[in-house]
């Protein structure tokens, strides 16, 4: 049975704070724009009216996908692993974005289908093992995982951000699985009701012919299984990733400690729709970093309400959107605390009148 | 007489070698969007097909404005020198934003209306002093400089890049003026044509009366001093302004030198469009920050053919969306340098068909 946290509600005098020192800022009020907004959104999730967040990680769930099986995506599976040890030894993406931002990436094996640590025990050793099982079944088939498997990723994702609590001002989310844009796009036709084929992209490049199939199987998935959308965790055991679900217990995890989430692309915000389902109260928690070349992304940041901070035609994943946001983020806070006031720098006011 | 500086052609050698290796980095071909554009750019730019970018600065030009007599602001004059002072404390946004990007603050009076070394002695002397006169005159009685003044600012711009030059991989152009929004559209409208209310905005925040003087203002200034839209120096002298002209010669001065500039906001725009008129080869050497609250800011990225990086609602200037925006060109670069390759990872291709 999955022990949900409790979201505590926004810290509105620190949030009133904030937006009282903004003005007091030598700029004209509201010239800021969206860092403006932005730290004003970080004292109201941390309840600190001068709020940091120097320490930053991104959290990378990594988890195989049966799916694979029906050719939907442009990448064999066997490239989840080996991308993990990418991360570990540093080389991907996600480590160059991350070390430039003075993040951590915290690699996590929750349902990857190989031995990682048979691959390479000397990089192996930081990686979280919190394997639930060798990947998901074929959800074109049959349920992707059992109900106690996706509770139990969801919970070992809240595991992972408790055991990081004590070094953390700032998550990201990030992903790698092969062929998990197709789960993603299950989940997000799920939960909104919107046409498989309108929330159904190309995910790492397959040609017409790879997504008029992925868009099949997907619709077949969805056919076989008959998600309840009134259910989150039914609809992430039946069409969804052990990474997704881990990122779901990672969103849950952060707001409950009121830690901003910095939510990734498309598989990212699979997941935080997810987490919207089980816990409403963890959207003001949520910060989107990009919007994705992905178009069922769209639908996703619509139905949470969010506007995404850059727009980059990225399509990566693997937290990649979410560590180039995360200097926007820190931009925010450090206006809100280090700028001087009118006051303290003696410079006059807007005219009267 | 203003001696224009040659400015090289892009290298197409380091462009195809930077293409070439983004597509064998560990990721699918395109993936990073924006980001491997541009990586591309900057080595097309700088001549290294594996470009660093991590020594940067942010010119600011600081000077003042005749037509504020006109009543186009919302602050008084006082505030320049006043700002010129908190860029030289670091209370700024502008210092706040560079700091975090690691980058200097050049801080320019090309052309204050105030004596900035008798307001603080000690924090002035990391002032650059290139004072070309103590403000322009009011442009909507006549030209708000002699074409010799606008020569002299341009030149003078040109060399406080070269003083920069042995220390400087990436530039962003800033400015601070009290009034200087009101030049800008004034710029704008006479290159392109565009009617002065589709290209005049708030500034640091006029109300509805205040915007419909400042378009009135401008139309005088136009019709009064008919700047001839070919020849780009007769419009910095009869309705620009000293920072603007200042900005003219950052702009040529870097890319001249193979450095890429990052263009702040409108003011930086009206000073960029000046640029690629007077030397279009320019316009390549252009990275535009973010996407001004200003209306006319969209005719200019349009007239230039430039995408803007961030859509932030910043109007503040100084430079803040150029130093916001080093983030992530240098993440470009960073991206191309660091990043493992498949073959380097052992990370398997893209399915053979």
């Amino acid at each position: 049975m999955l022990t949900l946290p409790s979201i505590p509600s926004l810290a509105h005098e620190a949030q009133a704070l904030a937006r009282a020192r903004q003005d007091t800022l030598t700029k004209p009020p509201g010239s800021l724009g969206r860092l403006e907004e932005l730290s004003i959104q970080l004292a109201a999730i941390t309840g600190q009216s001068r709020p940091s967040v120097a320490r930053k990680a991104v959290i990378v769930m990594a988890g195989d996908h049966g799916v694979t099986a029906e050719g939907v995506s442009a990448y064999p599976a066997e490239v989840t692993p080996q991308m993990v040890l990418n991360f570990l030894r540093g080389g991907a993406a996600i480590n160059v974005l991350a070390r430039q931002a003075g993040a951590r990436v915290v690699v996590v094996d929750i349902g990857v289908a190989a031995d990682i640590e048979s691959m390479d025990t000397l990089h192996a050793t930081s990686l979280r093992k919190r394997k639930i099982a060798c990947g998901t079944q074929n959800m074109a088939r049959g349920p992707a995982m059992t109900r106690a498997q996706a509770e139990a990723a969801i919970t070992e994702g809240m595991e992972v951000v408790n055991a990081e609590i004590a070094r953390l001002d700032l998550v990201g989310t990030g992903d790698m699985g092969i062929g998990n844009t197709t789960p993603s796009a299950a989940i997000v036709a799920a939960f909104t009701g919107v046409p498989v084929a309108q929330v159904t992209g190309r995910g790492t490049g397959v040609d017409d012919a790879g997504l008029a199939r992925k868009i099949a199987v997907i619709e077949r998935a969805l056919a076989v299984n008959r998600p309840d959308p009134r259910d989150a965790v039914d609809v992430l055991s039946k069409v969804g990733g052990l990474e997704i679900a881990g990122l779901v217990g990672v969103i849950l995890g952060a707001a409950a400690h009121r830690i901003p989430v910095v939510i990734d692309g498309f598989i990212s915000g699979a997941a935080a729709l997810a987490a919207a389902e089980l816990a409403p109260g963890v959207k003001p928690y949520l910060i989107a970093s990009h919007q994705s070349v992905e178009i069922g992304h769209r639908v996703v940041l619509e139905r949470l309400g969010l506007r995404a901070l850059l727009d980059f035609n990225l399509r990566l994943g693997e937290g990649t959107g979410a560590a180039l946001a995360f200097h926007l983020v820190e931009a925010a806070a450090r206006i809100l605390n280090e700028m001087a006031t009118f006051a303290e720098a003696g410079v006059s006011g807007k005219d009267e009148g």
